[in-house]
């Protein structure tokens, strides 16, 4: 595979300039360990200097780590997260957020465009009230969607309002957070503390980092004592500057949103090139990364076998991703073997 | 803090030069996520040339993660794991073996010089049996010690008869294994699955890492499934890459063994100053990359005034930590200031 | 509501006589606790004579419980078990197996009478087979169903197949085993470990005891160190003689049969009465003590005007169950009142 | 083994007649299941009249559930319990809390005659404040302690203002609750709520039932969806009327005081009988129903021959138990035995 002969996942991209210039500079010298460094309280502030609030912000490894401790610490073994059948904690956490809570259950609900609608939540709450089931306490919403769709903060709000009448706390899975931004073209704090948002899960790995999640308290009581909670699942990094000076070359001059704002832009292009060709149809709109669309089955293997990479997923249809190192060219090589298999 | 003014930890230190090259290389080109790029594939097979042997081998962000994932695919809730009183696992992980366990109990043996003797291990094995105890499945060994000792080849086989007699597997704390290899000058072979231990967590991080430690199996049916467990553990990566390429790093060339003699040098450079000087004793033999040493207050004062870190430890004696990144000039001045202040 | 006046649940009925009598005389005299009484050993032995077969038998409080460990000797956390949507373990236990295993997921299956299909089952198993998913481990089977019906052995030996297929253990949730030994008219054996069924839990609780479910590993590998879990997990009674003596007091003589067949013949009245009724119909074949039908709105409200208690269950019937505390004057006046309403 | 012929568990003896008769009561008709029958209301109502305040009450199967229960309610996985080196929860639980907790870690304290001191729980609570190290939050006293000891009511304060200053929460493992209150002669609330006690589990299967502990919130906030963990856990007894109703035979009449202070004078006896006999020394002070005493190993040679059963506990020394059926014949036999071996 030619580096960029991928749309398979904003996983496959490396680390952009802007967080290995600072992880460089945060390399000149010996920092203290477990947070305590210049680079951690820096990028803490600028999350909060972003959401412009007063926020508790933590770093952890990985994606399955922060949507499954920030779970944990809205609910105990005996209670259930509400989330959509389609959310990635239930698809590919494989158990973390069972395993993290200790037993707690998902219950899925449903909606047009990988999107919970606020009667499917209703249904979920009101089905059950008996200990013989576990009790909801928490609503989890993946913002953008695992089928590349954007809540809007109208939509959160009226989510917000079912959560309030049964006392849900709102966890928000912000895997392509800044994505969603970006299409929705809002201020960050519009479709977070806002709108109700309790915690949220803000991804850096898929923004153009090696790894590293913020984990991002709106409601900060649910942040009692979670650093511990942190330490004890193996999600407190030594050199936790490592994680947290490239969250700075995010946070300065905003690259993290254009980042985003590239990502959208290339799987922009590369829906409207896509869309009118025979045969070929958007599963989902596009609004921000990804692009879901239904290709006949020896245009697949066409390009597969010209060297694309791309998976096949939900449904069966092929998700086409982009991240902040794709490129036009890319895209447009893509879409002209897309024309001439056709 | 001066960068270099610190013996606090080898955590303090950054990326050496290897790495951080092989991170540059490996951030050339989009690569596929969660290990199945080519340089976690050819990292574990470094390893497994290393040990000469067919280990299976995974990678992990953190020492608390490795060290407790490893203890869970040893035994169950019920059962216990048998560790010297001052082990890391008991002292410094925040019950992270108790919770990737869901419940194990850590038994607390002895031993001079933070080593855990046949003989303690027998006594903490036999003075329950019943069910109203933890059993006893999984015994841990630090090595090198928490208190810069090393375990010889010759220990490790006479533990390894104790543990065999009561069905006990043998995990290995890793965390400065490099420093004990480098100390013991053997084949990495003689003191890990050829003195009987079943699983090693390797330590990238303080031999010159951003982060990640190797979970390599000697008995690789304890590593039935291991996969599925980190991933539930927030423990996969999703780019692999940034962890397995820097361990390409240290692999090649053996830096990874360059990197401990040269951190154990330093500390023996600074054990010799220190030997001697009235009021000052070491607490334990130095073996390794630290100096345990009995300071008098007024120079622990100066010192710090001076602006040195370096922490207090176990009984309250001072932990002298060097790493790759220690010089030479370091090691002087601080003798100095310490002459100085006497 | 007057004793009798119900079909709610085979939990609303008391203990039967000759289980009174063994508590009884179990009571006369002290006895070692924590199962070194005789009554323990006698009723494991029972168990093996009742089986013909050198199981391992231990007696837990319930059936939640019972089911639960059963089901985490077979997993780990980061496994997953295979069961019938409409399960027990899943809409019933809170969570139960969840938390148990320390997170383990339930993967819903499906096929009718609310048994589950081998081609169900294989689905489940081949749907998804990489890590960021739960690796099906387990198979539950619950005999009698939760529908009140049964798998023949001639079933239960094609899911064999598919197990073995795909190296699963199987588990039968035994809730109401003794009336599906009743229903099929087959030696114990015939639909446990010849069948290849792993491990069941034996019901006691609803065939005429207090309490007291007797955990039956066919598969005495799973069964390794389980008193241990029993005992972390709050399940060792210290006056186990106390569930075990009832127990006796089923095994002889075939009480427990006994009990069942009663049960199962109250039901079979109570379903052959209702049968062609006008306006009512069963929505699964009666085969064991259970009969859902569904009745009118207004004879629903009549009968519980008339001091009846029942459920409506599953799909919105009516659940009526039947027990060994069950009469034929009860059938019958339920029946004459259903006719009334009519 | 006669069955008079024991003093080594009051887990040994039967069903008192009082909890036999409410048993017996209770199976004369049918009851709805889950708690929500008559026997069940009566009983919580019961001990709020006993504790004289508006306590929540559940009813589970054993003691190591409801103390591991009642302590999960208090901490999280990475918050730590303090309690004295003997209790029961660290000794004889098989890792019980830590299971319930997910990983809560003991931390253990002393204190002459098995009671905790306010110096030893300050000293826990101060040595270790980072986050590598368990949080404490709950505070865990048995009373009457495990060596037959009581905490005075002023004791239980002073350790309380402790708890306050380090914001614990205070369980009270009462395996011999009723011993201890029969010993003080105080009213419960004395020793439970007006000296800050948050939750009590209150052991029923010790005082004469077959099974069944109360766990006893009095701080409220505590017990939030309680229901929910106890089902979930596998405490939820479906009948549960037969938990619930001798609880009703025991606190009719103060019964559950009276079957204490008789197993406490029959202890007085017994000590009485023992002091002042060459070579024979009580170990603690006798304020309970167990006499802890070393006798020369002949003489527990002979006794056990003789057919005497009794346990050599803690440090060595025999641990005499008597209970509710303990007779002072017996007593008197067993003096009469050791007089004559000596």
């Amino acid at each position: 595979m030619p580096s960029s002969e991928q749309f398979a996942s904003d996983n496959y991209s490396g680390i952009c300039p802007q967080a290995w210039a600072a992880m460089a500079e945060a390399n000149r010298m010996d920092e203290p360990a477990y947070g305590e460094d210049i680079w951690t309280a820096r990028a803490a502030d600028g999350l909060r200097e972003l959401f412009d609030t007063n926020c508790d912000v933590y770093f952890l490894f990985n994606g399955t780590a922060a949507n499954s401790l920030a779970l944990a610490s809205i609910g105990q073994s005996f209670h259930s997260v509400i989330c959509h059948e389609l959310a990635h904690i239930e698809t590919d956490e494989c158990g973390g957020p069972e395993y993290a809570s200790n037993g707690a259950k998902l219950l899925l609900g449903n909606g047009p465009d990988g999107k919970l609608t606020p009667e499917s939540i209703e249904h979920l709450v009101t089905k059950r009230s008996d200990i013989h089931y576990p009790k909801p306490k928490a609503l989890s919403l993946t913002q953008a969607t695992e089928v590349g769709t954007v809540y809007t903060p109208e939509e959160l709000r009226a989510i917000r309002a079912v959560a309030d009448r049964y006392r849900l706390n709102v966890h928000m899975d912000g895997a392509r957070f800044a994505n969603a931004v970006a299409s929705l073209d809002v201020h960050p704090s519009e479709i977070t503390w806002k709108a109700g948002v309790d915690v949220l899960c803000f991804s850096g790995t898929k923004n153009g980092l090696a790894l590293g999640e913020a984990v991002v308290f709106f409601n900060r009581d649910l942040a009692e004592d979670f650093e511990w909670r942190c330490k004890q699942a193996g999600q407190l990094a030594s050199k936790m500057r490592y994680i947290s000076a490239p969250w700075c070359g995010l946070l300065k001059d905003n690259v993290w949103l254009e980042n985003a704002r590239h990502a959208n832009a290339c799987a922009a292009r590369l829906a409207e090139g896509l869309e009118g060709l025979p045969g070929v149809t958007l599963r989902y709109p596009r609004q921000v990364n990804g692009v879901f669309v239904d290709l006949p089955e020896p245009v697949q293997s066409s390009l597969r076998d010209a060297g694309w990479r791309f998976y096949n997923f939900i449904g069966g249809c092929s998700r086409l991703m982009c991240s902040w190192s794709t490129t036009e060219e890319q895209v447009d090589r893509f879409l002209a073997d897309v024309r001439a298999t056709l």
